[in-house]
């Protein structure tokens, strides 16, 4: 059964009839952790899950007290998902161990299917890779407890979940969730880094007036002035290379076709590998917001909701990632992640490294979202290489 | 009693406590026609009820037989409005035949308080208007009916509510609702035209996206295209004289500030006193939206919702007011309407002027409305000259 068949058979696990829905520790979890299993079994693995929920099967080494090395990604999704992200990763995870046929390596092997990802059912999301970096604190802990002993599991084990031994690194396949390798027309992208992201908010504060007997030369329009702002946003993130900055949701009070808006409320979003690229994109943002509502007559006020700094990932462990995708050969492409994923959190104890999967149309969090089996057949050859390392 | 006074008076009958709230043939307009009739009665009126609503009380003229000059505006308001805003014309009206005190002159006079100009009741404005133009159509008819009937009035009378007698002129003082005057430092202002009015939408339909994946030259942000649109409309009315262009609602999905907006919708009020530059500019509004849209691989619809066109005082009667302005010692400023008044369903059938009286602040539709003590007088004075041409 190839990879792909069986991530179409965990997809019809779900809550939603009809729709691909599996939430953190949701009924039909138990489903796909018992199935992952019986794949994992018979490719040789111990098979347990740990007190956050987390798939984990552990393949032996040729010695014992080897160091290990981790691979998977996340068995949740989003509601009305693909059937890919997330899974992908945990059974390619499963593959690569079968295709071992029962040879040791100078590592153990763990496959893990992470619990949680998505942040779904308690919007907090990574509580399946916090659990394995003992990351996660009194008040999440309580939040989920009751989800936990419900699924079966003690959360006074919780801590046990975290991984005390000595990890040789965490390799994490992932879709990618966006569109460059489609466009550039490559199977796999080596993650470099996860970006740093911002978000933040910014209001303009103008006056409300009638449409109709305000002459333009005396408005305070706080749509107008939100809109100039918008196409400076833009402008710096053209250019500055790399930069992702978006303004997605905007607000416009009152809101009626003949009243000049009073008030404009405009979401930003700003990410970058580079701290100090992205903090200072968004000074500039900010500084151009006050300085067009300043040329307006306009009030401005801004506030960041989120700084969140960028995480790198493991040099060592990525060249050995890169030089397997050009000896599988196949086109190295280094990109940054400007989405979270499990490795973040994973990167912050342990060597991480993170290939992604070309997403055709760059389809993600639809149930349109697809991968191409020649593409996973790449992710494959890489993975065999990688282990050989350890052979 | 002054006509401020009075003003304020009259907005202490409300539907809604605490606020000016009186909306066509509610509750609180029989105190207000009560008051009103009052006021007529003393001053030497024949007051009556029309079958639409309207409060007209009549002022016998030298003889028999002899035209009608009009004096008046609209004495409902909308929610939460001011005092001034329709029973300003209508005071000053009952001020003009007060201070002829009992003189007759060539024409009979007719103050009118209209029963109904802001549309709020039934959605469709100037009722009161229409009623005594002959324009109130069966369907409009059938929807007011139990209201009149309510108010204790006979809808079968409707047609007898039209003026069928000579018009001498309709002459309506009116709140400017709008800065100009008070930006000018002028009491008062001359309106030559009411503008006319094109209402639109405009939607943009891109492509919804992660924020954090999709490369900045790879988006198809509707956002970003209705911003880049909006700049284009200010600048269209930037370089057009007198034109007002205003974009007063956008709305965004799907408004995440993750995601990159995948549509959105923008209302579009175009007002111009010339008919030909009102609609050019709405053609390269909507040419902008489209060529905006296809260099971002974006689509693009556009719809007018309203296409009225602008309505012209009369000329003859305009310049009666103009010179008695000039003789009351102001400054004559001609200006252009951009609100709609009863002056302008009026102007279909009979010689029409209107006399903007300064807004300080430009407040309207809000009860900071206000008026200046000695701009009212200004306009006393004004319609006083107006009525010595018929002595």
């Amino acid at each position: 059964m190839s990879v792909i068949e069986r991530c179409r058979e965990l997809a019809q696990f779900t809550e939603e009839p009809g729709h691909i829905t599996r939430t953190y520790l949701s009924p039909p979890m138990h489903a796909v952790h018992e199935r992952v299993s019986q794949w994992l079994v018979k490719a040789g693995c111990a098979v347990t899950i740990d007190a956050v929920g987390n798939l984990r099967g552990l393949y032996p080494a040729a010695k014992p007290g080897a160091p290990r090395l981790v691979i998977g990604s996340h068995l949740d999704t989003v509601p009305h998902g693909g059937a890919y992200d997330g899974p992908l990763g945990v059974l390619i995870g499963v593959a690569l161990v079968e295709s071992l046929r029962g040879s040791r390596l100078s590592v153990e092997i763990e496959v893990i299917g992470f619990s949680e990802e998505e942040g779904v059912r308690f919007g907090v999301p990574f509580i399946g890779s916090r659990g394995v970096v003992g990351t996660i604190d009194d008040v999440l802990r309580e939040r989920i407890e009751p989800a936990i002993r419900e699924f079966g599991l003690k959360p006074e084990e919780i801590p046990e979940a975290a991984w005390q031994q000595k990890i040789a690194g965490f390799l994490e396949f992932h879709i990618e969730q966006g569109p460059v390798l489609d466009s550039l027309d490559y199977p796999l992208g080596v993650v470099s880094a996860i970006a740093g992201q911002t978000r933040g908010v910014v209001e303009f504060y103008g006056k409300a007036n009638h449409a109709g007997t305000t002459p333009m030369e005396l408005r305070r329009d706080a749509l107008a002035t939100a809109a100039e702002w918008i196409g400076a946003v833009e402008k710096l993130a053209a250019r500055t290379p790399e930069l992702l900055a978006t303004v997605g949701s905007l607000t416009v009070e009152p809101g009626a076709s003949n009243v000049i808006a009073g008030r404009a409320t405009a979401s930003l979003d700003i990410r970058h590998a580079v701290d100090g690229i992205r903090r200072a994109a968004v000074d500039r943002a900010f500084t151009a917001a006050f300085d067009i509502a300043a040329g307006r007559g306009v009030q401005c006020a801004t506030r960041v909701l989120l700084d969140q700094a960028s995480v790198p990932m493991d040099p060592a462990l990525t060249g050995i990632v890169e030089r397997a995708v050009r000896d599988a050969g196949c086109p190295v492409h280094r990109m940054i992640s400007g989405a979270g994923h499990d490795a973040m959190i994973v990167a912050q104890r342990f060597p991480t490294a993170m290939l992604f999967v070309r997403s055709p149309g760059g389809i993600s969090h639809h149930p349109d979202e697809i991968v191409r089996a020649a593409d996973v057949a790449s992710a494959l050859s890489v993975g065999r290489r990688i282990l050989e390392c350890w052979r």
